[in-house]
């Protein structure tokens, strides 16, 4: 009786995605519409966090249902009930225990920096006003690229112990006034992707050489990679299961 | 002394450009800013009113400076002041008595309808969850290109008498999932685009031919038209004044 949705949400008004004491997180707002649907309260297991302001094109999330309902019914039922700011795209049945949480096999990240502010788009976008030197983000983002101790990039706020990633995929391009973080890893430190994406804003606004984050990656410090990029320029783009074909 | 701005803003939360009693609106907040940079209430002219809930690209406003700003600081002051919701893009000093308002030479609105809800983009959007015969809908689009008494597609509550208004392009595409009609012309009667897009919905939908835009049209009687399409489906585009070079 496992099913698996995947849904997309606006987190710029939640206060991120797993379930708070104070409920205003994405996780407890789609637990509401689910007690609506089955009468009764049901937990919901999600495949990735996601912090207060970041957005999610997609994010799968299972549960077990105490009755049936049939997947398309389902995706109609919450996109019915749900708050406007999260949708239901699709639904699956899945076998009995599956947790998506431990088949990811790499999850994509889109940060997002643009150079004309936008209010309509302002809860998407880190509006920097500076023009950025992209040819020089791109050749520091290589340094990233590969199996490496991320704790330079990490938040100090985090119990994990190893801090070995792989970034399969780290680019920069831009795209008229906006500057696009694109990274792709099998799993991400706490505040991975924004401490990054503020590390290449820094390289991009020319105040250090793009050789400097090789430097920041091996000190294996926090202290030298520069300050957390802001949470709504942050999208989870993707993530890809186990298995799953693109 | 006087001078001329063009903003931006996301109009999803105010009630429209135009000042209310009520100020929650794009006008009124502007004004507030205005006041604060020139400690005195500054009273602006728009060029196009926008409605409830309508975004805008660009909108073009002036007012008459108790002391004169130069033009950079005076966008630096206004965004460094103004709601994050309005952001002024540029200002130039004109004639006195230059009114944008009787200078358009034409405007350009898009509405957006997508077959795909996407939550964080859902104030920009009008879900509409059926496919659209595109081709029907620009077939149905080319009877209103050209001069044409537009009352069928005119709110009832107007005063306006003369409903001849020129039609330079009407287009219907398709980019992915999202319908985009967008029109052109020297002057729209209220509610008239989104009259309009309603109309093109419903012929988009199957439930009319393209020919019976004809009869609407002709009929010079909003009985014949559909349902005025929602507020947050509509941008406005462009504002083109005349003498100026695209």
């Amino acid at each position: 009786m496992r099913i698996m949705i995947d849904i997309c949400y606006d987190g710029s008004d939640f206060e991120g995605f797993a379930t708070q004491p104070h409920g205003r997180t994405v996780a407890d707002t789609l637990m509401v519409a689910l007690a609506k649907i089955y009468k009764q309260p049901i937990y919901i297991y999600g495949s990735s966090r996601t912090d207060s302001k970041v957005s999610a094109k997609t994010q799968y999330i299972v549960f077990d249902q105490p009755f049936s309902i049939e997947p398309d019914n389902l995706v109609k039922a919450i996109n019915g009930t749900v708050d406007k700011r999260i949708s239901c795209k699709s639904a699956v049945n899945v076998a009995d225990g599956y947790m998506p949480r431990y088949d990811v096999g790499y999850k994509t990240y889109t940060y997002t920096i643009t150079s004309e502010y936008i209010p309509f788009l302002r809860h998407l976008e880190y509006y920097v006003k500076h023009d950025l030197d992209v040819k020089a983000m791109q050749e520091a983002a290589k340094y990233l690229v590969g199996t490496h101790d991320f704790s330079s990039f990490c938040s100090a706020n985090t119990d994990v112990k190893d801090k070995v990633r792989t970034v399969m995929s780290l680019d920069v391009n831009k795209v008229g006034n906006k500057t696009l973080i694109t990274i792709s890893g099998d799993g991400f430190l706490y505040n991975m992707v924004r401490i990054i994406s503020g590390t290449l804003l820094v390289i991009g606004l020319g105040k250090y050489e793009p050789s400097y984050m090789k430097t920041i990656l091996e000190a294996q410090s926090r202290k030298l990679s520069f300050a957390t990029a802001p949470a709504h320029g942050l999208m989870l783009e993707k993530i890809v299961l186990k298995g799953t074909n693109e």
